[in-house]
């Protein structure tokens, strides 16, 4: 099933910045309408200082997309901005523009669940100058936040070493799209539940739950309460624990579990959710074995993301399913993926391709020009390197790159070696070109593709450098596209002849 | 106009945790549904070390209320649940139940812009007890994120001491809920425009902004990427001047700037995105002054916050507006607001109200018995404390506070003060009974509102602690019914009189 927002049906066409708008005015009255443009979405720097990220959110984007239009309110609403002298800012003529506008770009994007590293493009945008800028805002919306999360529910779930976790942020998450979104993209970064009863609805991920502390402050008696329980949802039974004292809890937990036993049900187990997680576990299990509870699990929540699982695990926890909320669906230690979307080609109709970069006094911040492509290299079955081409390059030999921050390192890629492109075709002139795969097959992916990650690279402590770098050809583009800007001889690299 | 995803009139009553459902059926099984309950809502800590926080996001609670039911879709999701065993888990004797629930709670709330402080309750619900027990995820996530931006808006634009602060986020928010629920948030706090346009036609916020820097790459020459932008977009020019060097591009954007003035048109000021922004503003400035163009503004952009926007103000930085994007609309440094919701009063129909809370290992995370209130005090028309009380306490006379974590710590509030309660009654029995300001209302009321808090407590670096203690009576209340529960006497306060 769809995203409850994206597939209302209402315009989402004004989910962008105002620049865009203003923009895309001076394009058309510029002539500039019938410009074609390439931009690429990309990341600069890996979050939580890990070692790769989890592309995510192309399922949004796909939505928003295919819904793409400005309606009358839209336009409307427009209508009634103001210049300081009080003039209508756009005229109606643009309007009309926009009304007709119809989606009909070509994008290729690198799959939901891929692993990727930084300037690697996730999405590449070609079309109408016009629709690549006002899809500037959205497209990093959609993909930025659901990457972060993909990219963090990873992380967790290796630390976990394979114990389920239950994702269940939705009290602390960032509005309610901010909750949803974090449901399904921890979903796919290895999550096993979540909460999210919505989120269960709306995309198929299993739910889970049992009781808070509410529950057992409603009855006199915290036995009575647990009793009750397992009562009603004698399938469905975790008592929590820790309202009033976490051991005196498990003591009174495992009285009612007894009652459940003698009734034939499955005592499911009990959750933590406060203390010293891992002495409380190490006691509780203790107590629970010897009332003959072995297959009962300790669940434990609190404030817990990677750092705390593993500390916890090396501690020698009990602990037998992990359940994060805000440290997840926030991203707290890093909420934000710093994705930027760039112009690297632009050219009349006909006309051949001026390439584009943007320069910074930071090379970090100078961007890539071109029309580019990611090519993923393997040796027996595990990744060992990433070229950033362009679509002109000769790619069926041996392939050289170099690290766009330090030109003494170059890494080389025998033609010998298995490799794939990593950009997809999602549209083409408009057109869905691509079938999404279901949520599950999306999450399996993701889990069999970061077994192919090397283990240095999935380490949460000075994590391995994966190599990737730009083709030799790209970069000598980027180079003296750089030198002729900074002498102040060109802005663009016209494309020798017009090939794409 | 009113919030684009709680106003499609789609059932949001599954935007729960899933053990608000299973308690519910619990509850219903036990015939508990009876009962009667108070919660409240309620933050221990304040984000960001700061000395005070902002209220937020009652009208999108007063949505979501208004259009709570649960529909057939819901229903039959619910249905598709299964236990361990294959047994459907809830009954659809329980499915009528909820098919016929109507929300008929009475909710008392603090005001949106109202600085509050911790465990003073921002909301406080009662009612049924199962709908208050389903309505604890989706008021916490109404509220937490909203209350969390509106803060660390407020705190931006006090950092900006009157300057205006344009919010910039959407491309890093945290969702398209995340972006405009920050958007609306930030302008309640204190900025004076969006960039987003959705949020500038759901909410009506001003939006702003002119050109990015792909329309400098779009071109063969920067000066001729300004020029035909003044051209086209003459009355709402800010030229970003950092594509290629920025003191090169301020020259060009005053070149650009002259063309306009010669028409007639103000030029209205550049924009740097990069680099020292305290230098560059300065010779920037310096440049513009000198060309005659002391009316234009320098706006600056990159990854401000309070503190660079302190620092810069502090280096002299010739800045007059500010852009902050993604350490506003994520609260970077501390992105969730640590709202919980506790219950603290339960009773049967027509029953004595039995007082609850939560105990704790951790004073902080023991909750607060009752049905609570909050008195803030002035005295010329400074706010000098507030008390947190149960409604039955009498308050028309001299009031004692005692801090819950040092009893030792009193404070008396003299009868002759000015006082005012916090919490007002938004829905009486699940009839809306308040009216909602426009959001330029909120927005003044929160500036006025911060005026009244003393200076200290809105400093950034160790603020001083604004005094919030239990009035006494409660505060008695409490110690007794902790040490009844650690005695294992009780684990209630039953009320002495049926009272409310």
């Amino acid at each position: 099933m769809s995203h409850s927002f994206l597939s209302n049906k209402t315009s989402l066409a004004l989910l962008t910045d105002f620049y865009q708008l203003t923009m895309s005015y001076g394009y058309w009255k510029a002539g500039f309408d019938r410009k074609e443009a390439v931009f690429h979405l990309f990341f600069r720097t890996l979050p939580f200082d890990g070692g790769y990220a989890i592309a995510a959110g192309l399922q949004s984007v796909i939505e928003y997309l295919e819904n793409f239009r400005f309606d009358e309110s839209d336009l409307a609403y427009l209508a009634s901005l103001k210049s300081y002298s009080g003039k209508q800012l756009f005229s109606d003529e643009f309007f009309d523009y926009l009304a007709k506008m119809k989606f009909s770009c070509t994008v290729d994007a690198v799959l939901e669940g891929t692993p990727v590293f930084p300037y690697e493009p996730l999405l590449r945008i070609r079309g109408p100058l016009i629709q690549c800028q006002i899809l500037e805002s959205p497209l990093l919306n959609l993909i930025n936040f659901p990457s972060l999360i993909a990219t963090k529910a990873s992380r967790i779930c290796l630390a976990a070493k394979g114990d389920p976790v239950l994702e269940f942020g939705l009290r602390r998450a960032q509005g309610i799209d901010g909750a949803l979104t974090a449901s399904r993209a921890s979903y796919i970064g290895g999550c096993d539940s979540t909460s999210n009863i919505l989120a269960g609805k709306l995309y198929g991920i299993p739910v889970k739950g049992t009781h808070s502390h509410s529950w057992v402050m409603v009855f006199d008696d915290e036995l009575e309460a647990f009793k009750t329980f397992g009562k009603y949802l004698p399938e469905n039974t975790v008592f929590l624990v820790d309202t009033y004292n976490t051991l005196n809890g498990v003591e009174k937990a495992i009285e009612a579990a007894k009652e459940l036993r003698k009734q034939g049900y499955r005592f499911l187990g009990i959750r933590l959710d406060s203390g010293d997680l891992a002495e409380l576990s190490i006691k509780s299990r203790a107590l629970m074995d010897e009332a003959g509870f072995q297959d009962a699990a300790i669940v434990a929540s609190n404030e817990l993301d990677e750092t705390i699982i593993s500390e916890l695990k090396r501690q020698g926890a009990k602990i037998a399913v992990w359940g994060v909320g805000t440290n997840l669906v926030t991203a707290k230690d890093q909420p934000a993926f710093d994705g930027v979307y760039k112009i690297s080609a632009v050219r009349d109709p006909k006309g051949p391709w001026k390439y584009k970069l943007k320069l910074s006094e930071q090379m970090k911040k100078v961007s890539n020009p071109g029309i580019l492509q990611v090519k993923r290299f393997s040796a027996n079955g595990i990744y060992v390197g990433d070229a950033i081409y362009d679509i002109q390059s000769k790619m069926d030999q041996d392939v050289s790159i170099v690290d766009p921050f330090d030109a003494t390192l170059e890494h080389h890629f025998s033609k010998e070696l298995e490799s794939e492109d990593l950009l997809q075709p999602i549209f083409k002139k408009g057109q869905l070109v691509y079938q999404l795969p279901s949520l599950l097959e999306i999450k399996e992916r993701t889990a069999f593709l970061l077994k192919k990650l090397p283990n240095g690279v999935k380490r949460f402590l000075n994590p391995h450098k994966y190599v990737v770098g730009l083709e030799k050809s790209l970069y000598n583009i980027k180079i003296k596209l750089i030198k002729d800007i900074r002498a102040n001889m060109a802005q663009d690299y016209t494309v020798p002849e017009n090939e794409t």
